[in-house]
């Protein structure tokens, strides 16, 4: 009997899983959000990720559900578990996921590196904080937020007034954290079986436009034995400590002043692993699969000195990716394209390059030039 | 609008072509035998490929038809073109792979090199042949072989009595070859697009047993620079002169004193090409996509120096593939898993496993142990 794995949500991160469980023989099933998903091709069902009947009908018959995105609600998660299906990340890991608060207060507990930070009730608490550190600082929405949204650099507490009403008929609070001088951001990922290993994939760069993975480089270059030796420490840290399994994707600031702080976490198949499909021995997404699982977790050696991935944000102004497609394959037969089947829209994620080299700065010239065509 | 293929057969060579068309973002959809197939998870219809009407009803909508094997009859094909389908491989090059006289007699007008042969009618013929080529001979019916069917070592012409009472119910001829004396068996993939465009793997060698592919070592070891042109020299000059369009594959002989002769050909994604999967820039199973649709062909250096593909015949004897899974993946981190979602049978190919590396031996080696998981 093939494994049965069920994925709740139906984006790219779903659609990308489709490959390797192709190859590995597991059955693959998604309930994605509306008809024309990203992940179209494993829907088998359609419907709302927070009405528990849905996702229970959905669950069924599955061996383990995982999840293309962390806004799977507390109560589904609970009724999931409650009904005996293998629920991977579990939910008390996700409720970590869920709440930049509670990401904060348990990474602080574990004594990982992290930004300063408080929680803040009101201007007067945030104009405290601001008054500490220089200024300004960046506040968080604790729920909700993603890829940029949710997040807002502030230099006075009155450019938060508009969240605090909206916080105000939640618990009130909102995180603010110091604004880092960091020289550069990496991301670390490791996967975790519900049995215990964890691997984790080289330390890589990811370079952020408006709060957007736009390229990473794996490995992050000049990063040093002691940078990387510290990132999948802490990476490993937080996903034992936390339970996770799967995925867990820690994006760091490292510091103009040589420190590497915590970030963010992702607790699926990220962005900034998404060279791993060509430039590692396992990529993320078969390693998801495996973990979420419990199946034995695979090599992540690099198949390449260097891998440069390179985000399509928005896509062409006009006509679709595909009308681009001839015209990069033939600029560009090194590349690797992935369209994810997504209507362009300003700002969206709808596709990604690879590129894998010996030499970096070639690599990177590659895959700038191939994701370029999907542009205007 | 995306690209969209439609795929004629259901079987692994089908369901290899999905992850490449998930990640370029082309709609893939399947016509297969029956429910079930290996390549169910894009299969829109189930219908017989040589029912006119099924194959007719499956083909509208999509942008270009191909094939998960040879065995579309010409009629089927014929009606597809006069439909105004663009089908790759066309009718005249497929014609060429569906009977092997016809093949013959066309490699030979192209001047490449092929063992002795003749077309035998009787017994008397047979004899005729075995006695000028050292008393043996290969004996094939001219359609409908694959995997070592159709195809039979004689010493004396009787052993071939019951083809050639089966074969008058036909034209009445079967295909009779020189056993030839080779060193090792050889193959050459090239693909082709409608345009024009040629691009060659690697030459590689394949280990065959009882008429089955069962190891690929890629490139192959000590081939030396005279051969490896020679073999693509020969596999261009058949995809081109043949109009073959999509993967070519062909089988060569090395023969024990230095010549390269064709021994079989295949007009699709082919045993000996899945270690390009993981082993080269391009797969073949991409590559084969961005030929039928006519899109710019892409790389096909290898990612490592050696890639080893071993295949799963038959798989356990009790159980699944599915049960051996951890087993294989905890013994052997590297291997690459290819489980077709088919059920075990004595001979089947039920699934590869593919390992890279910078030493041929020590591949070898983990991608046998990590097959043998599969068998008993």
């Amino acid at each position: 009997m093939a494994y049965r794995i069920g994925v709740i949500g139906g984006g790219q991160l779903a659609r990308m899983m489709v490959p390797p469980a192709v190859h590995l023989g597991l059955e693959i099933s998604v309930l994605a959000e509306a008809e024309g998903s990203s992940a179209r091709l494993a829907a088998t069902a359609v419907g709302d990720h927070r009405d528990v009947e849905a996702v229970l009908a959905f669950a069924r018959g599955v061996d383990a559900v995982t999840f293309d995105h962390e806004h799977v609600p507390q109560p589904v998660l609970a009724a999931l578990v409650d009904a005996g299906v293998a629920v991977h990340p579990g939910p008390s890991a996700l409720a970590v996921a869920q709440d930049k608060l509670v990401m904060r207060e348990r990474l602080g507990a574990l004594g990982v590196p992290v930004p300063d930070w408080a929680r803040v009730h009101d201007e007067a608490g945030l104009a405290d904080f601001l008054a500490d550190h220089g200024g300004r600082g960046v506040v968080k929405t604790p729920r909700g937020g993603y890829d940029g949204k949710g997040v807002r650099v502030v230099s006075s507490a009155t450019e938060a007034a508009d969240w605090f009403a909206v916080a105000a008929e939640g618990d009130g609070a909102l995180l603010v954290e110091e604004l880092v001088d960091f020289r550069r951001e990496l991301a670390q990922s490791v996967a975790r079986r519900p049995s215990g290993e964890v691997v984790a994939w080289p330390l890589v760069e990811s370079v952020q436009r408006d709060g957007v993975c736009a390229e990473v480089f794996a490995p992050a270059p000049r990063a040093g034995e002691r940078f990387e030796a510290a990132a999948a420490d802490v990476a490993r840290t937080i996903a034992t400590e936390l339970g996770v399994t799967g995925v867990l994707a820690v994006e760091l600031f490292e510091t103009t002043d040589g420190r590497l702080l915590v970030n963010e976490l992702a607790m699926r198949p990220h962005n900034t692993g998404h060279w791993t499909i060509e430039g590692s021995t396992t990529s993320q997404f078969e390693q998801h699969l495996r973990a979420v699982l419990d199946l034995p977790l695979g090599d992540t050696t690099p198949r390449a000195p260097w891998t440069v991935m390179v985000n399509v944000l928005g896509g062409p102004a006009e006509g679709t990716l595909a009308d681009r497609l001839p015209g990069l394959l033939a600029a560009q037969p090194t590349a690797k394209v992935h369209d994810y089947g997504k209507d362009p829209r300003p700002g969206r994620k709808v596709g990604h390059v690879t590129v894998l080299g010996d030499d970096l700065d070639d690599a990177v010239a590659r895959a700038r030039a191939a994701a370029a065509h999907f542009d205007d």
